[in-house]
């Protein structure tokens, strides 16, 4: 019998694209820029939760952020409009998620040079972002209150794959049944390592907490202590 | 200059997943059985929707389900406990979306002979599912009111090829900021046709006005009427 040869396409994908993050994070740390990657549900708050962090920290670090959509701009332009910091925005055609490919071309359109923290908004979805690595430092998942607390159990590799947790809309706990603890429970069960922050973004409770976590990040890599 | 040969991957396996999906439908239209297509974004409250909807109308019609989830059995178990129609899970082993063949597939494992209204739950995501033809009859998106009234702008396809849209979560209001009329604007810009109802699948509220449409379609397929 002849040879056959098998080719694994998606180990091969995957591969490649870890290669690609790999390089990109060596490069960002390399400038000391943080890069951090916001994922979450559609609806979740990533927007709202940017514009109100971005605006309590832009004074003491360089920010600059990058945001996926299938072909809209308006959150880049909600999140440039409300801030001041630059933004790009990626239109993805219609994809279900950003890899590292795309995240470089977009940064090779983007001068981030100087730049302490760059951000991510990626596109609401919890199944496909989850399987690229973008080369960020950390990825960092929204869910918010009206989801519910089961995502974990429904969504389990977006929660592997995250550091951080932000519980969004906890001003609206009284109106859901969504158990915090029962929340953090499922998430520790699939990282053991997640860091929690119950946030309200729209009325900014709990983010000031956040806003310490990403500027001692900010400075761990300068000092070439993160990954 | 030798002869360069393109195959348009996506084509291809578009127009497969056309023909099997009207194959699925003409079969179910065949036995006077209505197929319903439920997507959404994580945590719009799917499951909740069928629950309080199948509960309503089960003396009534005959009734089955098949949901997709990615690993966990979770929402059948729920909807089976709660309103005791037979249910099928579907586990999708990390995809996106379900398409025909998976439907096909899953049909085949599931008798819908007798049945009047067979319901797909899909997998909690705003953009693949929507471009998986599933042999439906028709797609019925549930946008929650704390996801915000924007989201027919960011995941324009959903809203495009869906008929109904279920306004969930409307018992929440007062908490958002969410306009139903800009929201009905901007989907009617994308499906001029779509059908709209305001639930909230909670409380109950609206939901007779689903069921009359539901039960107007189940009378419309077994008179041959429904595409």
């Amino acid at each position: 019998m002849g040879e056959v040869k098998v080719i694994k396409v998606n180990e091969s994908i995957f591969a490649e694209n870890d290669r690609q993050s790999a390089f990109i994070r060596e490069r960002l740390s390399g400038q000391g820029t943080l890069f951090l990657n916001f994922m979450s549900s559609p609806g979740s708050g990533k927007t709202t939760t940017l514009v109100t962090v971005i605006n309590r920290i832009k004074d003491r670090i360089r920010i600059a952020g990058m945001d996926v959509d299938i072909e809209s701009s308006l959150d880049a332009q909600r999140v440039a409009d409300r801030t001041g910091v630059p933004y790009l925005q990626i239109h993805n055609g219609g994809l279900c998620h950003i890899d590292a490919d795309m995240t470089a071309r977009a940064l090779a359109e983007f001068d981030t040079e100087g730049i302490d923290l760059l951000i991510l908004e990626n596109i609401g979805n919890l199944v496909c972002p989850a399987e690229f690595d973008t080369g960020a430092h950390h990825n960092i998942t929204i869910l918010s209150v009206p989801e519910g607390d089961d995502k974990p159990l429904k969504y389990p590799l977006m929660y592997t794959v995250s550091d951080v947790v932000l519980i969004n809309k906890i001003d609206t706990l009284p109106y859901f049944d969504f158990d915090i603890e029962k929340a953090k429970e499922r998430i520790l069960k699939l990282n053991p390592k997640a860091v929690f922050f119950p946030i309200s973004a729209k009325t900014g409770e709990g983010t000031d907490a956040f806003c310490e976590w990403i500027l001692g990040e900010v400075d761990a890599v300068k000092a070439g202590k993160t990954r």
